[in-house]
């Protein structure tokens, strides 16, 4: 029994996640459906791509369908993408969305172009991709068929990619960027735990966040309201929050902006 | 392994969805459970049957379960209707929400009145007979009991009918209606793709709606900001729109409000 | 099969709960899960006990996993238990959101604390215990594995419970206590369907409520827009409404505020 995860800004007031469960059971009975979320924000496609990208390893290996799709109906390539592990199979609109789960599932090592794939129903809606195009697609790869199969070959290096920004660590800081910033102004940085080690940040102590002093915690709960803290959130990258409060305010911190990081040498 | 499609105006904030859902999974456990949408305004039973009848079609044959129901405890039947195509069941409140469905699955054939079924939870609640009834006796009919056998035979000419608008195509202009309006304010029109083709309007073309000008576009982006187009939705139905503006707001159109569509002279 | 309902305070517009999902089907695809809501409002724990306690009657024997731990990432227990009716198993924190569930089912006769269990995901991330804890126990004991390989023994005793109010019923009267209060401020009372029994209240007559004239009614359509009703809600419990209005404020009722129902000698 194959598995599709399904991940898109459609929401949920509306039938168009409805539909494409529809369409999915009609073409694959047997292939479960997870839905990973349909709350990402409206054309995000980068809060869409690295929600993804964090979320793929949990799912059981199969095809993972993602939907944040603002230019529809254009000229936008439509993909399905093999992974380097355990065969996985992402399906989306070529713009960056797949491509750092991608890269968290062995990289792309297949790709084909599915705008004219056999999968289609056609008439296939300007505006609706997800119902006639990547859903159909990634039911039919979910119940076996082969990717060759489903639309025309593209080398892999022709894929859009996002560019998201690099940290550096040197001299036992880090300068990092601001990558995405929630629904309280807690601000996920471009740092994963591994990153810290060759630093002089170090987990209960002080830091400088911009020159700002913080404390570098476990949780919330260990500093006092309104006080600026880094923290590992749930997939082990860091992030900068207030107890109680909004740190991308505080800090002026809009998406990529710089953020340093260095021990507070007091 | 049977199907169960679920529509309602429950939301998701609270465990009534949930709870059908544990219904269903208690009485039969095969079924599979695809909800379509409980995003529709609450008590909008147009909005709810115009919904069900377009997504069905793309859902595998089975039970179609939809529960828009203002009048739950009062004295409305309580229904589960055979259709012409696939066999097909519908199971809601005789209120209209499942009339449009069934003409688009070949017409209703059978009908039952519930209210009394074998298969439902007593006592039946007087505020949830999603849960004690409609969502049981779609259990029950999902799973491969009779129709017969899960109410009192009821002519289908009895059954509640919903009033809708009809476009009358004449002289080469539409006289159409505004048959909903989502969050955006663009408003869908009661003019299928098929009654375009005897009027004077063209793709790429302009109009004018209600005497005043629009584009007949594809998408969208082919028109600028503030220009008002018209275009054919995902469902092949034509709407009006405003590129990042309200249709329904600048035309002034309320629910039926009339729209005559016709072919600029300019 | 097994089945795993889930019930959490986490919402639908972050991908927690999908990834939640994703989690279960990796570990045991046979699984089914039943989202019962992720609507309980944030960190209430007790709207989210009673709800989960009114749920999971409807739904088949297995497991139910509720995730309300404004505590995560503190030192509360985490908890499997064991009910008494169908060998049915509770999942979640250890502050008293699984008791009133665990009473409906025959009471707990069997616990662990799962913060050490075989089952978890590791590194147990200190703000998602939902993932990498509950999850997993959740997916495990589903699939058949033992309950006393979840985790360390626990005397049933030492379980942290919920205070909840209790009604008193004398002398015809019954001294009540405002128990939840909904978005339109209709007001669940303490009282079931078995408890008004003893008292001199009677459906379709006039009462007092803290004085106040009110109809005990079996719809809200039975009084006029404006008026106070006593009614039976879905799951035979009292509760409080007006017509078009909100009890809780007209009543001035906050949570645990003393509701007293007597007949109205007039």
């Amino acid at each position: 029994m194959g598995t599709v995860t399904f991940l898109s800004d459609y929401g949920l007031d509306d039938d168009f996640v409805g539909v494409c469960h529809a369409v999915i059971a009609r073409i694959a009975p047997d292939v479960r459906v997870i839905d990973l979320t349909h709350g990402i924000p409206r054309h995000d496609i980068r809060t869409g791509a690295l929600t993804l990208a964090r979320a793929v390893p949990y799912a059981p290996p199969g095809v993972h369908l993602a939907v944040v799709d603002p230019e529809v109906g254009a000229e936008r390539r439509a993909l399905a993408v093999r992974c380097g592990r355990e065969d996985r199979i992402l399906v989306g609109p070529d713009n960056g969305v797949l491509m750092p789960a991608a890269a968290a599932l062995g990289g792309a090592v297949e790709a084909v172009d599915i705008a004219r794939s056999p999968h289609r129903l056609e008439p296939v809606a300007a505006t609706f991709h997800g119902r006639d195009l990547f859903a159909p697609v990634a039911a039919h790869l979910a119940s076996g068929a082969a990717l060759g199969g489903a639309g025309d070959p593209l080398p892999v290096e022709e894929l859009v990619t996002l560019t998201l920004p690099d940290a550096v660590v040197a001299d036992g800081r880090i300068e990092a960027h601001a990558v995405a910033v929630d629904s309280f102004g807690n601000v996920q940085l471009d740092v994963s735990h591994e990153q810290v080690s060759g630093t002089g940040l170090r987990l209960g102590r002080a830091l400088l966040v911009n020159g700002e002093r913080a404390q570098f915690a476990r949780t919330f709960a260990e500093v006092g309201a309104g006080d600026l803290l880094l923290y590992e959130d749930a997939y082990r990258t860091l992030a900068l929050a207030i107890n109680r409060g909004s740190a991308a305010e505080r800090l002026g911190l809009a998406l990529d902006a710089p953020v340093v990081l260095e021990p507070d040498p007091a």
